[in-house]
């Protein structure tokens, strides 16, 4: 497998967290991608290969063995999840996605903020980012009323893609200066992340700067 | 099942197509939602209900019969196939999927032009509206390329979703004045949609604008 891949991408760094926890990670060859800081608001010139693989240009894209690029984070991650015999789903999904999706659509609030702050400051929106801060804070209230379903470990086997994707929430608002402590009022969650960042999966992929060239 | 849905996101038109395609859509319970025109760049008056199910608070929204609240639209149209038994997704999925990828990036696109459009006019960037605009001439190039894997229909059983998810794309291409014709220099495509579209599934699906109240 291919990955196309940046070390500051959360939506990467969910690739990379659950390759590593099934032991794929070494079966995947890293394009280490660059991105100039217009990449919100221009078309730039993509790493070699990204467009060609994914028309979309977007990271992260995974090249499966078959020769199929997976564009889209979820598609990923589900891939590795096949590949692994399922570990990172319980037999029952359902209500594991749901908890996906809230905490990915908590990584595309900070994203999308991202994006906002790299454009010239008189496009810039305060009521936009506002808008983000407000879903930001509403995913982590969610996570935080939900949080018996962290079990991270207790069955003996890795954490589910939902667990995965909270942690690397927790650790992109951690990252930027322009996000907020997460743990004032969410107790539960503070005390599942403090254990969870500690897991080899997450220290080898803490966030940092993408290159610009 | 409950569905938060407005009739001008391409994204609950997939679930909406998906549906329909394997007699499920009886089974759904619609929620009708409404946007101020505002809804890309300010918190605004969500649709009771929907913040409480989907803190992300973005349609679709597609609640199962077992409570669990999928608000992302791969993962509804992926609950979708389940409950057919998987008539939507062929035996090796990865290809289609890929395909999928690039379409629903398409659609991305199409909504993030979208949102632009709606800011105030000094704070619309038109490098932003172009890297879209380049996005999805991309795309569309993509899937003419690999035209050969739109068999709707060949195998006597409903369309994949990455050809609802292509047929969707196309559709919004046509709806929005803002979007060139897709069809020159695509003839295969053009030829694939021009049946495609007189589907069941789509002429009862086709967009228009969401009420703002």
């Amino acid at each position: 497998m291919r990955l196309f891949w940046t070390p500051a991408s959360p939506f990467t760094r969910k690739v990379s967290v659950a390759a590593r926890e099934v032991g794929l990670w070494d079966e995947i060859e890293i394009v280490k991608t660059t991105w100039t800081l217009d990449w919100g608001y221009r078309t730039t010139a993509y790493t070699a290969g990204l467009a060609e693989a994914n028309p979309v240009a977007r990271i992260p894209t995974l090249v499966t063995d078959g020769g199929a690029a997976l564009g889209c984070s979820t598609l990923a991650c589900q891939h590795i999840d096949a590949l692994s015999g399922g570990r990172l789903t319980p037999a029952d999904p359902w209500p594991m996605w749901s908890l996906y999706a809230v905490a990915d659509g908590l990584l595309e609030a900070h994203i999308l903020m991202r994006a906002e702050f790299l454009r010239p400051a008189e496009y810039r929106m305060e009521s936009f980012l506002d808008k983000q801060r407000d879903r930001i804070a509403r995913c982590f209230d969610h996570i935080e009323a939900h949080a018996d379903m962290l079990t991270t470990g207790a069955d003996g086997g890795p954490p589910n893609l939902a667990e995965i994707t909270v942690g690397v929430a927790c650790g992109y608002q951690d990252w930027r200066d322009w996000l907020a402590d997460f743990r004032p009022g969410r107790p539960k969650l503070a005390a599942w992340y403090d254990a969870f960042r500690q897991r080899p999966s997450m220290r080898a992929t803490e966030p940092a700067e993408t290159p610009e060239a």
